[in-house]
């Protein structure tokens, strides 16, 4: 296991001494875990049917914006009607080619043992992407750095709960932006051994993740693009368009293999219509269009169902995350995803400002439509705040918790005669209790989920160590494990390898900054 | 509606003024939330006949401890094999008698429009019951008295989401317990027109209460016995006994056809075995040799099947609330009383010891245990803190905000051909956004559920405004909410009639106090 045996780094990349596991805290061992429950479906057959037709009719009638000659050429010589940028399909070609889409995949980082699986009854779940700002409750909130960067991508690879890493856990903003990929896929490739991301931002940001991605996996070109080692995740520019960048990006992916996620970005009432259903109709008809066009220039590229409809607020406009529409949508959407059998992507989100009650209960409630919608890829897992303009520090660390809950919350219950305990009833009878049985003590020490930073202790105790509330609990133990924090094994050769790559691409300028 | 038009009470009974609805914060509607999801159900068919066999075996081969006489005479003349206070029952017999119990009853307070349904789809919430302790910002942790007891019930009674009030919901240490019951009655009858409970604690205070509902509702004794007006919780005294006066409240209420939860507590590892399946099955054990009796007691009698079942932290010994073990404790229950059509009762519980992001999550994956398990009454809905030790009234606005926000999601969702907007996405296209359009605007004033302690705005508003984190802000809404509070209208000669009653029994020395 990469937790049992690990290089450390501290103290220059040249340092080399073998280290015990981690003991910041006690945390779940790494697993894939696959979440029984049956879905929570708020639609009947004849709802997911309208929401199927409605999409269809956006695609057939009204069509999508594609803005990318590239992809109108493809769509065309597959069939569709174009007209400039509008792109018609109809809906026996639309399903026959969501329906190459693989319902489940794997994706194979450079560590195989963090090797995850996207689709059927899996979930798995990555940090936080892309906020321009990070917060503690030391430093308080400031634009994001390297150094905050970094700390994030320790806090990835520490949780065992974390299967892989999204894009930018915070933007490094102290990186000129283009060499910024190049920089910052180094960093995660060296602190992580998690499944990386590329940002579709350009060809050369693409095409350099992904060449970085194979280097520090050691494999070939054809080893590469055999199966899915990175993937990245395009939003669609509601209402019905897909841009430029997004695009060139998503069918770079496809050509070697690779997995797109597409997340049309639907705020009911703002980019979209006011009811969840309609949201969710046209997100479902922005989705499958590029789904389409992957499917058309690579049959087979596995790809992923995202969902980000929520609702604003109508008296400000603001978006909200984590509310009672948002995990309709949600759910919705997971029934279409399974009615086109696509995999599902959802997300941890929440519209609080700080790591207090309302972002609990907010990301709570996301965290629950994530399992009750049947989610396979839970984006922004850990460490949203601010409808995603933040990265706290303590609410990674608070969402890693929730996160392992839930991950027990799945295990799934056996029932037998031996587990049940008729004997040790019958042994405690009427009186005493169940400390001291058998039953008991064979299973003590596993049989109930242990948090690290839940409080259980009673008020009396929990005062006189000082009334700790949760975020400050959560900032000692993201110090802790930072201090203690011990980056996966790589070969010094595959290292020089990386760094060579970097500098020769920062020599040649990087990627254009005119986007 | 109640609300409409109110009689004030500020400044003296003798005040009578009318007012406008309350305007300290925009709330929803009274309503009878109906929960349509298809409930979670962790076991499948093989789990819930082990189970089910278990508990018979329990009742038929160890026997429940009845330790009440006539309770063990009437279960003796009804056929179960008796032997000193043990009653072992077969399941034939169990069988039949928990047949007798109604899937689905009403229960109707003083005023007719808060009538409550308990049972089939419905959801209705309590506030929290019997803590020692209260807490607020301001004046921190302390013993509960009749100020805050008081207090308490007015938030009860201005939420719309809050269906029924619970025992104290903090206990009233500074009233003396023989008379406590008549005070806090008279209070609670005089501050709300919501459901009343009362405490299983000796014929005097079962009697008194019923007595006393009877005479707010303006009923006579035969109305009063026609139907469901309040109702009582017993707990088991884990492992397998049931306690005299629990019992003796029971059948009181049993014999004038008023309803009973009966609620284990069942602590998985201390009071029952160490594996929540296990656990379950001697809590429906014990759940079950009560329902008998009250069923021998009254045919047909209301019973509510109650779930307790949680977790013990195993380093420590105490109790943890809202973990995943409980969540699937309360869903196995829940599978249980379908099985048995009877309703069930669970509960919004956390271990936190303050209002903060751990009492928030805790509290979010309780009640969501609630919706998941098909739980028709949730007992300590708001409120709630340290395992039911404090009763906070920040946590209590807070509550109430999450409960709404279930109650809006659990609200039905329609698709048709003008929800789905198929021609507001055809009329905005590929540009612009959908504030504008018509079907946004028929719409946007109830499209979404709107909170009202959840702050939605930017991080530069929100610190702008000060950066007030959820506690002080719900800390700010129940000043608002106790600022303007109006009780019920209630007829002055009933008002008179009750005070004449708590007068006499006060003169007759109340309960006594050797319990």
């Amino acid at each position: 296991m990469a937790d049992q045996e690990v290089r450390t780094r501290r103290g220059g990349r040249s340092g080399n001494k073998r280290r015990d596991r981690a003991t910041a805290i006690t945390q779940m061992p790494w697993s894939l875990p696959i979440n029984l429950d049956k879905p929570t479906e708020p639609l009947d057959e004849e709802g997911v049917a309208a929401i199927h037709n409605g999409a269809m009719r956006v695609l057939e009638e009204i069509g999508i914006e594609f803005l990318n000659p590239e992809s109108t050429a493809i769509l065309k010589a597959a069939g569709c009607t174009v007209s400039g940028e509008n792109v018609r399909m109809d809906r026996d070609f639309v399903m026959e080619k969501v329906g190459l889409a693989p319902n489940q995949f794997t994706i194979t980082p450079r560590n195989p043992d963090r090797k995850i699986i996207i689709g059927g009854k899996h979930i798995v779940f990555g940090s936080v992407s892309s906020p321009p700002n990070c917060s503690d409750l030391d430093r308080g909130r400031r634009i994001g750095d390297r150094e905050s960067f970094r700390d994030f991508l320790k806090l990835c690879q520490y949780f065992n709960c974390i299967h892989f890493t999204g894009g930018y856990a915070v933007e490094p903003m102290d990186i000129h932006p283009s060499v910024r990929h190049l920089e910052c896929l180094y960093d995660k490739l060296i602190l992580t051994d998690k499944v990386v991301h590329a940002y579709s931002l350009g060809k050369e940001r693409v095409e350099d993740v992904m060449e970085m991605a194979r280097i520090a996996a050691g494999l070939s070109h054809e080893e590469f693009d055999a199966s899915p080692h990175m993937y990245t995740n395009i939003n669609s520019t509601s209402p019905l368009k897909h841009d430029y960048p997004m695009l060139d990006g998503a069918m770079r992916l496809a050509r070697r293999g690779q997995p797109v996620v597409v997340t049309p970005f639907t705020l009911a009432g703002a980019m979209a219509p006011v009811t969840m259903s309609g949201a969710v109709m046209q997100s479902i008809a922005e989705g499958l269009a590029a789904i389409v066009l992957l499917q058309c220039i690579n049959p087979g590229t596995p790809v992923v169902l995202g969902t980000f409809t929520s609702n604003v607020d109508m008296k400000t406009g603001a978006p909200a995350f984590g509310t009672p529409d948002y995990m309709r949508a949600t759910q919705m959407t997971g029934q279409m995803a399974r009615y086109y059998g696509l995999p599902l992507r959802s997300s941890n989100a929440c519209a609080a400002n700080c790591p207090d009650s309302q972002a609990a209960w907010e990301s709570a409630f996301s965290l629950w439509a994530c399992l009750s919608s049947g989610t396979n890829k839970v984006y922004h897992g850990a460490g949203w705040l601010e409808g995603g303009l933040c990265a706290s520090y303590e609410k990674f660390i608070m969402d890693c918790e929730t996160i392992q809950q839930m991950i027990a919350y799945m295990q799934p219950i056996t029932i037998n005669e031996d587990e049940l305990g008729f004997e040790a009833i019958k042994e405690v009878g009427h009186g005493g209790h169940f400390f001291g049985v058998q039953h008991t003590q064979d299973r003590y020490e596993t049989a109930f989920y242990s948090p690290f930073l839940s409080d259980w202790s009673n008020f009396e105790n929990w005062e006189d160590r000082g009334a700790v509330r949760t975020p400050e609990r959560a900032n000692k133990i993201w110090k802790a494990i930072l201090e203690e924090f011990v980056p996966p094994p790589m070969d010094p050769a595959i290292d020089e390898e990386l760094q060579a790559f970097v500098a020769k691409r920062k020599e040649e300028g990087g990627a254009p900054t005119d986007f």
